[in-house]
Protein backbone atom coordinates (compact mmCIF):
# COMPACT_ATOMS: atom_id res chain seq x y z
CA UNK A 1 0.00 0.00 0.00
CA UNK A 2 2.88 2.48 -0.78
CA UNK A 3 0.54 4.27 -3.41
CA UNK A 4 -0.97 5.45 0.18
CA UNK A 5 -0.41 8.51 2.05
CA UNK A 6 -0.04 7.23 6.03
CA UNK A 7 -1.60 11.19 6.44
CA UNK A 8 -4.90 9.87 4.19
CA UNK A 9 -5.07 6.13 4.78
CA UNK A 10 -7.95 6.97 7.56
CA UNK A 11 -9.99 7.88 4.29
CA UNK A 12 -10.18 4.32 3.18
CA UNK A 13 -11.74 2.84 6.19
CA UNK A 14 -14.05 5.87 6.66
CA UNK A 15 -17.57 6.10 5.72
CA UNK A 16 -17.12 8.03 2.49
CA UNK A 17 -18.45 7.59 -0.74
CA UNK A 18 -16.30 6.73 -3.31
CA UNK A 19 -16.61 8.07 -6.66
CA UNK A 20 -15.80 5.65 -9.12
CA UNK A 21 -14.50 6.55 -12.76
CA UNK A 22 -14.58 3.71 -15.25
CA UNK A 23 -14.81 3.45 -19.31
CA UNK A 24 -18.11 3.10 -21.24
CA UNK A 25 -18.07 0.96 -24.05
CA UNK A 26 -16.18 4.08 -26.59
CA UNK A 27 -13.54 4.75 -23.78
CA UNK A 28 -16.09 7.39 -22.44
CA UNK A 29 -15.62 8.18 -18.74
CA UNK A 30 -18.44 7.22 -16.62
CA UNK A 31 -18.19 7.83 -12.38
CA UNK A 32 -21.17 6.50 -9.67
CA UNK A 33 -20.61 6.76 -5.89
CA UNK A 34 -20.35 3.74 -4.33
CA UNK A 35 -19.73 1.70 -0.60
CA UNK A 36 -16.28 0.52 -0.30
CA UNK A 37 -14.05 -1.45 1.77
CA UNK A 38 -10.62 -1.20 2.77
CA UNK A 39 -8.44 -4.54 2.94
CA UNK A 40 -4.87 -3.58 3.63
CA UNK A 41 -4.41 -3.78 -0.26
CA UNK A 42 -7.06 -3.23 -2.11
CA UNK A 43 -10.19 -1.29 -2.77
CA UNK A 44 -13.49 -3.33 -2.40
CA UNK A 45 -16.46 -2.42 -4.22
CA UNK A 46 -19.83 -4.85 -4.51
CA UNK A 47 -21.68 -5.00 -7.72
CA UNK A 48 -23.64 -7.27 -9.38
CA UNK A 49 -22.81 -9.23 -12.77
CA UNK A 50 -25.51 -7.66 -15.09
CA UNK A 51 -24.77 -4.33 -14.84
CA UNK A 52 -22.74 -1.57 -16.82
CA UNK A 53 -20.22 -0.58 -14.35
CA UNK A 54 -19.40 -4.27 -14.04
CA UNK A 55 -18.99 -4.66 -17.78
CA UNK A 56 -16.79 -1.52 -18.00
CA UNK A 57 -14.81 -2.88 -15.88
CA UNK A 58 -14.43 -6.31 -17.50
CA UNK A 59 -13.48 -4.62 -20.38
CA UNK A 60 -10.91 -1.71 -19.44
CA UNK A 61 -9.80 -2.48 -15.91
CA UNK A 62 -8.00 0.97 -15.36
CA UNK A 63 -10.04 2.97 -13.00
CA UNK A 64 -9.79 6.05 -10.87
CA UNK A 65 -11.82 7.20 -7.89
CA UNK A 66 -12.41 10.02 -5.27
CA UNK A 67 -13.11 10.18 -1.51
CA UNK A 68 -13.87 13.36 0.50
CA UNK A 69 -13.55 12.87 3.78
CA UNK A 70 -17.68 12.76 4.84
CA UNK A 71 -15.92 15.31 8.31
CA UNK A 72 -14.15 17.80 6.21
CA UNK A 73 -14.73 18.15 2.53
CA UNK A 74 -11.81 20.32 2.08
CA UNK A 75 -9.49 17.34 2.54
CA UNK A 76 -9.93 14.36 -0.08
CA UNK A 77 -7.89 11.55 -1.60
CA UNK A 78 -8.05 10.73 -5.39
CA UNK A 79 -6.49 7.18 -6.58
CA UNK A 80 -5.83 5.76 -9.86
CA UNK A 81 -5.47 2.23 -10.20
CA UNK A 82 -6.38 -1.07 -11.72
CA UNK A 83 -9.16 -3.85 -11.27
CA UNK A 84 -7.13 -6.52 -10.15
CA UNK A 85 -10.21 -9.45 -10.29
CA UNK A 86 -13.92 -9.40 -10.55
CA UNK A 87 -14.87 -12.56 -7.99
CA UNK A 88 -18.67 -14.17 -7.84
CA UNK A 89 -20.35 -13.51 -4.36
CA UNK A 90 -23.13 -15.68 -4.17
CA UNK A 91 -23.43 -15.48 -0.50
CA UNK A 92 -23.38 -11.47 -0.94
CA UNK A 93 -20.73 -11.32 1.89
CA UNK A 94 -19.56 -7.77 1.06
CA UNK A 95 -22.89 -6.02 0.22
CA UNK A 96 -23.78 -7.34 3.23
CA UNK A 97 -20.91 -6.02 5.01
CA UNK A 98 -21.20 -2.76 3.60
CA UNK A 99 -24.50 -2.87 4.95
CA UNK A 100 -22.97 -3.10 8.06
CA UNK A 101 -20.66 -0.32 7.51
CA UNK A 102 -23.21 2.54 6.29
CA UNK A 103 -26.17 1.18 7.65
CA UNK A 104 -25.45 -0.65 11.20
CA UNK A 105 -27.88 -3.86 9.25
CA UNK A 106 -26.41 -7.01 9.07
CA UNK A 107 -28.17 -7.72 5.85
CA UNK A 108 -28.45 -5.21 2.69
CA UNK A 109 -32.20 -4.67 2.68
CA UNK A 110 -32.78 -3.45 -1.11
CA UNK A 111 -31.49 -6.48 -3.56
CA UNK A 112 -33.77 -8.26 -5.60
CA UNK A 113 -33.63 -12.51 -5.53
CA UNK A 114 -30.51 -13.85 -6.96
CA UNK A 115 -28.65 -10.69 -7.31
CA UNK A 116 -25.32 -12.35 -8.79
CA UNK A 117 -23.58 -10.27 -6.63
CA UNK A 118 -19.64 -9.61 -7.46
CA UNK A 119 -16.93 -8.58 -5.77
CA UNK A 120 -14.53 -5.89 -7.45
CA UNK A 121 -10.95 -5.47 -6.13
CA UNK A 122 -9.38 -2.51 -6.81
CA UNK A 123 -5.27 -1.96 -6.20
CA UNK A 124 -4.28 1.63 -6.28
CA UNK A 125 -0.88 2.79 -8.19
CA UNK A 126 -1.04 6.59 -7.20
CA UNK A 127 -2.81 8.89 -5.01
CA UNK A 128 -3.26 12.12 -4.61
CA UNK A 129 -4.45 14.36 -1.69
CA UNK A 130 -5.35 17.69 -0.51
CA UNK A 131 -5.97 18.57 3.19
CA UNK B 1 -31.71 21.03 -20.40
CA UNK B 2 -33.65 18.27 -21.00
CA UNK B 3 -30.91 15.81 -19.87
CA UNK B 4 -31.86 16.55 -16.25
CA UNK B 5 -34.70 15.38 -14.50
CA UNK B 6 -36.48 18.34 -12.63
CA UNK B 7 -37.33 15.80 -9.68
CA UNK B 8 -33.19 15.97 -9.56
CA UNK B 9 -32.60 19.39 -10.64
CA UNK B 10 -32.21 20.77 -7.10
CA UNK B 11 -28.50 19.20 -6.98
CA UNK B 12 -27.10 21.01 -9.57
CA UNK B 13 -27.48 24.31 -7.52
CA UNK B 14 -27.09 23.19 -3.94
CA UNK B 15 -24.24 22.67 -2.29
CA UNK B 16 -22.46 19.54 -3.32
CA UNK B 17 -19.21 18.60 -4.93
CA UNK B 18 -19.09 17.27 -8.23
CA UNK B 19 -16.84 14.94 -8.57
CA UNK B 20 -15.36 15.37 -11.76
CA UNK B 21 -13.85 12.58 -14.50
CA UNK B 22 -11.69 13.24 -17.37
CA UNK B 23 -9.86 10.94 -19.39
CA UNK B 24 -5.78 11.43 -19.07
CA UNK B 25 -3.06 11.25 -21.44
CA UNK B 26 -3.59 7.71 -22.08
CA UNK B 27 -7.45 7.47 -22.07
CA UNK B 28 -7.11 6.13 -18.55
CA UNK B 29 -9.82 7.74 -16.14
CA UNK B 30 -9.42 10.59 -13.77
CA UNK B 31 -11.76 12.09 -10.97
CA UNK B 32 -11.37 15.39 -9.09
CA UNK B 33 -13.85 16.32 -6.60
CA UNK B 34 -14.94 19.93 -8.14
CA UNK B 35 -17.07 23.21 -6.65
CA UNK B 36 -19.78 24.15 -9.76
CA UNK B 37 -22.20 26.41 -10.76
CA UNK B 38 -25.38 25.65 -12.97
CA UNK B 39 -26.07 28.28 -15.31
CA UNK B 40 -29.37 26.30 -16.81
CA UNK B 41 -27.61 25.02 -19.64
CA UNK B 42 -23.92 24.14 -18.66
CA UNK B 43 -22.12 23.27 -15.76
CA UNK B 44 -19.43 25.64 -15.08
CA UNK B 45 -16.09 24.39 -13.26
CA UNK B 46 -13.37 26.46 -12.39
CA UNK B 47 -9.60 25.43 -13.11
CA UNK B 48 -6.34 26.98 -14.33
CA UNK B 49 -4.93 26.81 -17.35
CA UNK B 50 -1.86 25.02 -16.73
CA UNK B 51 -3.43 22.08 -14.33
CA UNK B 52 -3.54 18.47 -16.34
CA UNK B 53 -7.06 18.61 -15.59
CA UNK B 54 -7.77 21.42 -18.16
CA UNK B 55 -5.16 19.41 -20.42
CA UNK B 56 -7.39 16.54 -20.25
CA UNK B 57 -10.32 18.78 -21.02
CA UNK B 58 -8.95 20.51 -23.52
CA UNK B 59 -8.11 16.89 -25.71
CA UNK B 60 -10.89 15.11 -25.23
CA UNK B 61 -13.83 16.84 -24.04
CA UNK B 62 -16.11 13.74 -22.98
CA UNK B 63 -16.72 14.32 -19.17
CA UNK B 64 -18.70 12.71 -17.13
CA UNK B 65 -19.78 13.91 -12.86
CA UNK B 66 -21.85 12.45 -9.64
CA UNK B 67 -23.15 15.07 -7.44
CA UNK B 68 -24.37 13.36 -3.83
CA UNK B 69 -27.07 15.31 -1.97
CA UNK B 70 -25.32 17.15 0.13
CA UNK B 71 -28.46 16.49 2.88
CA UNK B 72 -29.03 12.94 1.69
CA UNK B 73 -26.56 10.66 0.55
CA UNK B 74 -28.92 7.71 -0.80
CA UNK B 75 -30.05 10.87 -3.64
CA UNK B 76 -27.57 11.39 -6.33
CA UNK B 77 -27.36 12.56 -9.80
CA UNK B 78 -24.73 11.33 -12.63
CA UNK B 79 -24.31 13.36 -15.48
CA UNK B 80 -22.58 12.68 -18.56
CA UNK B 81 -22.03 15.29 -20.88
CA UNK B 82 -19.11 17.24 -23.18
CA UNK B 83 -17.25 20.23 -22.73
CA UNK B 84 -18.60 22.83 -24.88
CA UNK B 85 -15.97 26.06 -24.19
CA UNK B 86 -12.65 26.75 -22.23
CA UNK B 87 -12.74 30.37 -21.83
CA UNK B 88 -10.06 32.42 -19.85
CA UNK B 89 -11.45 34.16 -17.09
CA UNK B 90 -8.62 36.54 -16.27
CA UNK B 91 -10.55 38.56 -13.59
CA UNK B 92 -11.34 35.26 -11.51
CA UNK B 93 -15.23 36.12 -11.86
CA UNK B 94 -16.18 32.62 -11.53
CA UNK B 95 -13.66 31.23 -8.77
CA UNK B 96 -14.67 34.11 -6.35
CA UNK B 97 -18.28 33.62 -7.36
CA UNK B 98 -17.65 30.07 -5.76
CA UNK B 99 -15.89 31.04 -2.73
CA UNK B 100 -19.54 33.18 -2.58
CA UNK B 101 -21.22 30.31 -2.64
CA UNK B 102 -19.02 27.25 -0.60
CA UNK B 103 -17.87 29.76 1.56
CA UNK B 104 -19.60 32.92 2.07
CA UNK B 105 -16.28 34.77 1.07
CA UNK B 106 -16.18 37.43 -1.47
CA UNK B 107 -12.87 36.57 -3.08
CA UNK B 108 -11.50 33.03 -3.32
CA UNK B 109 -8.60 33.31 -0.80
CA UNK B 110 -6.69 30.64 -2.11
CA UNK B 111 -4.93 31.79 -5.33
CA UNK B 112 -1.50 32.55 -6.44
CA UNK B 113 -1.26 35.59 -8.02
CA UNK B 114 -1.78 35.70 -11.69
CA UNK B 115 -4.03 32.15 -11.48
CA UNK B 116 -4.81 31.87 -15.02
CA UNK B 117 -8.38 30.80 -14.22
CA UNK B 118 -10.40 29.59 -16.99
CA UNK B 119 -14.26 28.66 -17.14
CA UNK B 120 -15.15 25.27 -18.24
CA UNK B 121 -18.31 25.24 -19.71
CA UNK B 122 -20.17 21.24 -19.23
CA UNK B 123 -23.11 20.58 -21.58
CA UNK B 124 -24.82 17.38 -19.51
CA UNK B 125 -25.91 14.88 -22.58
CA UNK B 126 -27.43 11.87 -20.17
CA UNK B 127 -28.31 12.19 -16.62
CA UNK B 128 -29.04 8.91 -14.39
CA UNK B 129 -30.63 9.54 -11.07
CA UNK B 130 -31.33 7.59 -7.52
CA UNK B 131 -33.34 8.46 -4.52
Amino acid sequence: MAAIPDSHDDLLTKNGYLHLASLGPSGEPQVHPVWYEWDGTHLLVSTTRTRQKTKNLARDGRVAGSILDPDNPYRYIEIRGVVDSIEDDPPSDLINRLAKKYLNEDKYPWDTPDPQRVIVKIRPEKANVMG
